[in-house]
């Protein structure tokens, strides 16, 4: 059965670094659903496009009992709303205490910190939060950093390694390079 | 006056190589119509992500008269879409003749073919189709391509960069450094 991944949309997200999240993974073979914080309607992102989600959070909870990631976008206004979030972070809470796999990219790492998640653990982020973050976790300078069940990355130009570290975890590194190859990565990715 | 551009989004577009290039060229500072080939209405791209455009291919035309810029993403479908098209025929040929700058990335070339531009020219594409375009123009393998006004790249993984040398060919190579450097790109871009 293909693993499955939950990646949160919500107004403000980082385009970039939730459509490549998304299409990367569905590349991987992962089950990926864009779920949307506010329901299932269209969501501006921060530099005004326009992303429909598949649908709801509540309905993505429906065709899963559970996913093997779930995952948190950057881009200040989506991370922050998912930081404000108790839905988000029941759903965030729970995939902590099934040691499933959660990834968050830019400013997504602001919601670990809200919602009390691996405090302490190996972190990374946009460096535009590092302060906000460097008191509660172990906070490195790495483009990925993977503690365990815990995958973090820094940008919208960190997001394809990002992304492919999350095929790599749930699929493993053949598949990982098998989705690069046709992508064209840098090659000193 | 900021510079401005014409993006086409037609189904089965790369979603990434779609979205990374309005909002790159829009932290660039350049004024950017995600431009529906077919309407106004949500586009499903090739991974299933759905992105609404700006406006229609006709009503960008009437928000200005011509663009500094037109793109073409890639996502075979898409591709084939713009290629197939009299209407962005029409809208491409203008650009050449108005020495206006041209993008076009991973299977977008073709469209360039199809239309009869910039035959000749030294261009590159995603892999996949390099055979259907290296007896019409001088076909190279980099990553980003330069050639007077026309810009060509190869696929997801080189979007960032492609979407760099858009803004740069636009706004300068030091608007350039300044909209890289908050999206943490690799070293080696
Ligand atoms: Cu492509």
């Amino acid at each position: 059965m293909a693993p499955t991944a939950l990646v949160f949309l919500a107004g403000g997200a980082e385009e970039m670094e939730t459509v490549i999240v998304v299409d990367v993974l569905r590349r991987g073979g992962v089950e990926t659903v864009l779920a949307g914080l506010e329901g299932s309607g269209p969501v501006q992102c921060s530099r005004h496009v326009t992303v429909v989600p598949d649908c709801s959070v509540e309905d993505a909870l429906t065709k899963h009992d559970s996913y093997d990631l779930v995952v948190i976008p950057g881009g200040l206004g989506g991370a922050k709303a998912i930081a404000a979030s108790e839905k988000a972070g029941a759903i965030l809470k729970k995939q902590r205490d099934n040691s499933g796999y959660i990834g968050a990219i830019c400013a997504g790492p602001i919601a670990l910190l809200s919602h009390q998640l691996h405090l302490g653990a190996m972190i990374t982020s946009h460096p535009s939060v590092k302060d906000q973050l460097s008191g509660a976790f172990q906070y490195t300078e790495g483009r990925v950093v993977v503690n365990g069940k815990l995958i973090t990355s820094r940008g919208p130009g960190t997001a394809i390694e990002f992304a492919l570290a999350l095929v790599e975890a749930l699929q493993g590194a053949a598949k990982r390079a098998e989705v690069a190859g046709p992508m064209v990565v840098h090659p000193g990715v």
